[in-house]
């Protein structure tokens, strides 16, 4: 029996789930090898979680805002639930609080793989996500989260992404404005309109507030400008602090990469799920998708900012890399020869048995080259 | 709320899911690209399923021999059974027969990734196993088989992997034999006493057969005496093709690979699932577990043969490589001295403040090296 047997039914995968086929595969592996090689060479060490944990420990504290998104499977082992985990950050929370809690501080991790989601139903996303991503734990100061940035914005330039820009965001500002002037049963409707950057209803539900909150929905923009137009704010006492820390973080990512595109909606608190402080997203002129996203959370009982990239968004984004030659070779090529080719940089196709045309043979198998009478040739 | 809410009885992974750590994480992926790297160099070009398919396109086939060791998930978008892949011949054979069946062949392709199988309860097994692999598609002959061998011997060698093994059986060549001379009702207890390797029952239940059986079991081991010894017996014609294209096999092995160790086992047909031909087990003398396993198999309607590496057992048997050195730099280093830095092969860990004793900063986050003064200092 054929351990494929092909029927046209057979062969489709459930939407959000998909082959990539040779070029792609090889490009995302190139990709996800670049980024992960710059998090290596900054000081942040590789660490793998499992795809699967028990619910009780993936979805442990606000790793459950998760749980919709969750697939989950019964351990016949021992007859407890796992969840397969949609998202890497808390497995990294849970390795750093527990496996690596008495490692140095700051801890800087790093990790790649597979995530999958549920996803909703008839919308045509990938359910299958790729992560490669950075955390730095222990520190909560506008430097580290300046480092998360500056990291991400080099591992996306070594891919040669163009037109890179991260926009920065900071929910507790306008949550703890409003939670200080709006009764608690209104504070919904008003969220949902800044959400919607529906200025009219802003101003209509937003009561003493009303005039700061459009000065917010007008700052979005540029980081400069937006932090200019905040300043001019009176926040309260117990919101100022988020205020000024995002000016510092501002400052710190400035100093470390003056070039960067950087942005700020001070009013975006659209799926963030467990950040509290600075949020981040990444975006590229050559691509209309999210590259990545991040910010600060705690882990365990301690401060953290971390970075998860997407590496199928990245290839979309870069410029597709130089395909390796392929060199046609007899079937019995010295080890020598092979080597020498290998050096140059070529992948060698072996012929299988003696071989009349080798031109015709290596076209045949798209290759760019072909061996004969002891020398390379180009086809 | 925290990310990960810390509890021991929460950070409890299932049995054979695990983390791996610093250091570990990164040897596993280094391991990954190098062998990736060999059979890219080869001329294998890499594909990527996705981690689950429809339970019909998986255990489609022979694939269907992996069925009981196969998680199964409930896709709400199509109400149809998913699966997890247990392993990602089944997956590579469709993708050759669909999606690249007018690609030319011989099609050469690499693939690695992990696979998720349900394990036997009780037993302390890894059920998340990772797997780096090629096939070879369209030909049937013993320089294809010779191909996937040596190219397999390659990959080990770069690892540095000593002391390597390659063990080959032809499952075919012993039950055509049992199946040309035994009745069917006994034939089951035969080969199970042959898998025993019990020589007694194997005289017992033999029949016409008792003495040829009794080579077979003793030419078990090194494969030029193997073959010397089965080259006596007096295979019944249908069967005998099996022996010669298992001499032919070993003949081409070893004239790509002259000096790899080969042994046969024409009695060895345990844990064979969907192979037709030649098997292939990995082994090296500095670890007692298996490195790889493949073989011939049927992929959709075309012959191939395919070996599989696994990862986490190369990573036991290989020599750990040297850990990159680390070198602690100010909060505000140059980037053409951190570039410097880099090109040097250090690893650079940035202070996230100014720091009065960089020496001893760098010594508690485990760095090898610190910068001051304009230079590299070792601890």
């Amino acid at each position: 029996m054929s351990l494929y047997s092909e029927t046209p039914s057979a062969a489709l995968l459930p939407s959000g789930f998909s082959d990539l086929l040779p070029g792609e595969a090889e490009a995302e592996a190139r990709g996800i090898a670049c980024v992960m090689e710059a998090f290596s060479r900054h000081g942040y060490e590789r660490v793998r979680p499992p795809m699967l944990e028990f619910e009780t420990s993936l979805l442990n504290g606000s790793g459950s805002a998760l749980s919709t998104q969750t697939f989950r499977l019964m351990d016949p082992s021992s007859h407890r639930m796992m969840a397969l985990r949609p998202d890497m950050t808390t497995q990294i929370a849970r390795i750093a609080s527990v496996r690596l809690q008495d490692a140095p501080r700051p801890l800087r991790l790093s990790y790649s793989g597979s995530c999958i989601v549920i996803g909703t139903p008839g919308r045509e996303a990938d359910r299958q996500v790729s992560q490669a991503g950075i955390e730095l734990i222990g520190p909560d100061s506008a430097q580290a989260d300046a480092e998360v940035v500056a990291l991400g914005a080099t591992a996306l330039e070594e891919l040669g992404i163009k037109g890179v820009s991260f926009d920065l965001s900071m929910p507790a500002l306008a949550l703890g404005l409003i939670e200080s002037a709006i009764p608690a049963a209104d504070q919904d409707e008003l969220i949902q309109a800044l959400n919607r950057k529906d200025a009219a209803s802003v101003a209509e539900l937003g009561g003493p507030i009303a005039e700061m909150l459009a000065v917010m929905l007008q700052a979005a923009g540029p980081a400069d400008r937006a932090l200019d137009m905040l300043a001019s704010l009176d926040f309260p006492v117990g919101v100022r602090p988020h205020f000024e820390r995002l000016v510092a973080s501002v400052a710190a990512i400035r100093e470390r990469a003056p070039s960067l595109r950087l942005t700020v909606d001070p009013v975006d608190f659209r799926g963030w799920q467990y950040h509290t402080g600075l949020c981040i997203t990444v975006f590229s002129t050559t691509s209309r998708e999210e590259l990545g996203r991040g910010g600060r959370y705690v882990a365990g009982q301690e401060p953290a900012c971390g970075l998860t990239l997407r590496p199928q968004a990245l290839l979309r984004a870069a410029p597709v890399p130089p395909a390796r030659p392929r060199c046609y070779v007899p079937v019995r090529l010295g080890g020598e020869d092979m080597a020498a080719l290998h050096a140059q940089g070529f992948a060698t196709v072996s012929a299988l048995e003696a071989d009349a045309d080798p031109a015709a043979e290596a076209r045949h198998l798209r290759c760019t080259h072909f061996w004969r009478d002891g020398a390379v040739h180009a086809l």
